[in-house]
């Protein structure tokens, strides 16, 4: 049974009690007990990870090869701006998945730009929680190649 | 049952013919086959267009808002620089999901910019054929919704 | 009796069907309606002509030398990237005005551009589809110049 | 009846005097003539305003307000860089139409933005005199409206 | 009584040790021990943060909408380039002051960009130690609207 | 006693007149009326001026260094390409201070540009006419060192 | 014996017919019949083709690859903005060489760059229609290589 | 005898009184003094003009076409943002030199530019007040010529 | 006897576990035993510090200033972007060498631009882990100046 | 009996020695005899000059007027920056052809722009060695035209 | 009697040759001795020289500071990008005044910025071969202070 | 025994005679008399090289590659435009070190950029003559390896 680690960056913890017009209504915990359920059918396994600090992403990205075999992150901000988190991901060998709750491409410019997503697989945006969902579906193709 | 228009820009044609390397061995035609039996374990139907035609892919999408419920768009090199395509798919109602086969984040500068992506509900792409696949699986999530 | 070519390019054909907030209740035909009456109080013939493909638009600029007196253009959104209609309209000698129903340099930042305009005689936009009529004004004008 | 004030920018009182190949050979007094005996077959009131000083010409627009219906702006070499004059108009009520005489498109690059074009309801330019001419058959369809 | 968290930014505490021509004599415990007591004169209670870590402040911001009414920010560095911190200003419901105790736009180009700005309610630089006072002033008025 | 002129730029004067919701709805006389009651409450004797005129203001600004010991400034639309109002502040040796009403880093690109900003000794923006009465606060501080 | 496919692009129909200064007083049936003849001295075999329409282009150059050795291209104003040309080039395996009659560094600035020519094996402008048959030169070198 | 018009524009007055490590110790009565002299030993009249307002340099400029023969200018930092002075040069037929105290590309980033000298005969920086003195041996050979 | 400190930034950690033909074979471990022995032979001590987070390297740096005579410092990534860092640095006194294993001008764009360069008083890049050796050479030099 | 003038610029002597997948096997004097040799069967007689000094090419250049009736020239990398060279050029009356062994839009960013081109007659690139020839190829052409 | 080293780019011998539209008629050694007479009568003793090769006019400057006590320098297109030769005034002690003949500002792009400039005391342009006349007027206005 | 070529380009004969502040107090002889004994004690052999011509540099490069083992490379201001010593670097196959006295990371914009680094195998700047040093250490490195 394969493990994917599932980062979320910085202000992730907020989903639900703010903003909620733009993140939706549920919180991380609610988001990721449907993450857990849904990828239980795909016989997959999840570990969460949130984290407001680069460092401490990075830490913990950097210590998913050995426990992990796919990791999904959606890195926030940091997305943004953040070439040490892409450096994390580019050291290490599992395949990374980056996902977005909206559509990036229709937010303000400095959106628009992920540094990370040339050293990630592929990216997955705009479908509120669902790209979660959608991640763990593209997770659960790419075991099956 | 709900139906998925899949449009495929120019040069798709050309796939499994040429650059095996870069787009995979397999022909559109035999993609659409695989999409085609994956839509229906998700009771989705699906119905593909392809052409080299800026504008009949134009007058493709704006006769699908009788048609079709949602839409999934591989643009192909039109992504880049088509505003007619882009305002196309915003005179529409239907969701449209933009899908490429690589992850063009890695790849030449001029095809780092998506001006139809502000327009779509969401974008997948990394995933070589494995990208519409998921479209399927996100189109799958919306219909719950 | 003069004639004039009105040329309207991609998703024109939608007017009054999609997005009216923006573009207003009439349709293409109404509009069309409209323009010919106005023309004619104007001692001015109209023909009409509209397109989703740009090399049809081309086709159409090209032949439009032998048949008609001026021409009026709302190429819609290839009027930001079409270079390829700029040359086509440089190519004939009859007047091109350009028209458009917003005024373009309130929208999108890319709408600001128009790469057409530098080789019509005059641009015309903001006044919805009165943008048409006083278009025709401004052929009256020209005509009894 | 509806009354217009027509605001000329700065150099727009050399006319006729200086670089007739490009701006024609009429005089601002003369260009004015032609407008009012236009506007009274339209059964439109004008008056006439020009000045060189950026301040006056604020001053001028803010007092329209209470006095016209209707304004069309020249602001000359102003048009390119006054957001001065561009708050001035967006403080004011009533719809102001941009005119310029020569196609700033075909013109030196600094030519080619208008600052005060969002502010305004539509634009007019390349006609010559008569773009002045066509911003009242403008007018006159906005009365009808 | 309100209270008012005031979050300083990397290397604030060396204050008072380091560039003391550019940034003051005094220490961040003086300055920190002056606004303490001038806010007392305005009947307003304040809380202290300073942290070097990204992470660390963008927890405290998001703890700081339970616990207080206000916050003044000075980010350091951060300010220029720390969507992070700017999301987590966007996320929490109370008002945000960004100070600065220099004239930022005096300085490198680098620092001439603030983009924790546009979701501060408002922006106060160059007084010295004297901004954050200032802030207090500004905090005082927001209180009697 | 000492005394602070207070210099309003282009279209200050149509406060409280027009776009109510961006500006307010006090006149900038009413605002003019609080200041001075706030400013004797800090022993501070006010002077105003407003001028829609860029010559005007430079000429102001020029006299000022006789007569007055501070300078609060907003320069509105002027603040973004005057560099001649830039000139005649640096030229001056009294203190000046950059106010807005608004929060400039919230609104149109141009408007994050102030050219004035670097010869002047702080700036504040944002809180509405309560800047110009934190800029009091800052000028008494000032006096105070 | 050598086939080349010589693709004329958008207005290269209009060849000889306007703008003669430009572009020289022979037709483009007139110069493929020269091409014709020098080609046949060269033992070389040629075929043609000229659209206004990209997607017609991309279609033709496809099935280039099983019908020809060699392809000449002159793209028109599509050389300037159409990667779905490019990607057409790309896709065949044949050398494709660009040709343009004008010397285009001399031009618009929009002329300055070809999409194109990365993709094709070299480069020929500035000879008129003697491009073209310069390009022959080089088909037949290449030939002997 | 040949008359000179000697345009300063905004903060000139202030020469001499502030900022004389910049600009030298004296005012601009004194330096026109020396002027006036120096041309009278080249049998040349002056006439000296000054305003910090664009639209009074405007006017004089305009008038000068009458009453001079040559245009000598130091148009301030109107220099570099004002095409409304660009414009009223390029509208008068006499020589118009472009005049600096200081050695501008010497200086801040905006002042680099100079938006009049394209419209100018020629352009004289950096020798302090002698660069008017050089200015007038200028005119001096063009009227020999 | 001199002290270094030997600051490493993010993923530094990683070396030699991962991207081996870009970093080498050589863990940190690995590479600071060798830094130490030869110190030792230049009668230099080093002391090292590896984090990932950008608050605990701006800690560290400023506790520098008490217990070491220089810094040698590789930012990983953070070299491209932490102004946070680079003002960390500029608040010390003591010196700063810049550090990288391989030439960063020969990679991605981002990492052609340091933020910390300006701060430092020399960088040296290219040679491996050799680097660091060099740079203890550069400290020996310092240090006999 | 015509004569072109073949000049190569800096470091095109190393031909044959360094970088042959780049530039091919044959050594400049070897490629020199096939283009006498070539040129011969054209009736066309050829000089060669190689420097890798800019001022000795522009000597060259200039001296050619009076010896040569074509020019041929390899500029190496002064193409993208000597504006003396164009100069030079430009100050010539004989058509000056711009050669490149490889397709230079295929290489580094700062290869693809040619100052140089806009005064040459046309370009030809791409062909390895056969560039020279195909460029002799266009001179026969220009001869007999 | 001082000495004036008068330094002349490259191309600058082709003056009175060719394009005598542009520079005028004279060629480059009778502009020399009307220079020679001129600056005889100003007391002015002067020196030429002329090298198309960047190196030689370095080499030239460099010798200059022992035997002349001024400069003045027509760089020619190195204007525009010799950082060496702007080096080379930089690193010398005497006046260097920059002479153009042309008014470089109303020429292409690239003309516009002179890298030497911000290194020498002043800049004359646009008098034709007068501007070294009035350069000589600026030496000796230099001399006499 | 090993031999390093050290090249030093334009203006760096002027060390100790200019600018002492900011390149320092010895002549290039007496730095080179410094290295030379340095390199013995490393057992390495030294030969010098110094001009101000871009097309002498490159001529000693070439040749470089028979009679040299490694090269140190001071460019001057060479190192920021010169893609022709770029190409000559490029061309051999020994190791090239670029070296700069000063931190040019520091100073104008325009030295912020090398143009050779790219080529050579490492940099190293800002530590005065002692760079040179530096770098004859970094070839000791090169040789053990």
């Amino acid at each position: 049974m394969k493990n994917v680690l599932i980062v979320n960056g910085p202000n992730m913890n907020m989903l639900g009690h703010r903003e909620k017009d733009k993140y939706g209504l549920l919180s991380l915990d609610e988001i990721n007990d449907i993450i857990l359920k849904y990828a239980k059918t795909k016989n997959i396994e999840v570990s969460f990870f949130q984290s407001n600090s680069e460092g401490n992403i990075i830490d913990k990205i950097q210590t998913s090869i050995e426990k992990h075999d796919f990791c999904i992150i959606n890195a926030g901000a940091y997305t943004h701006y953040s070439y040490a988190i892409r450096d994390a991901i580019a050291s290490i060998e599992i395949p990374v998945i980056e996902v977005h709750i909206t559509n990036i491409s229709k937010r303000e410019a400095f959106r628009k730009t992920s540094v990370i997503a040339p050293v990630c697989i592929g990216t997955i945006n705009g479908f509120g929680y669902n790209s979660y969902l959608v991640a763990i579906d593209a997770v659960s193709k790419l075991i099956e190649r």
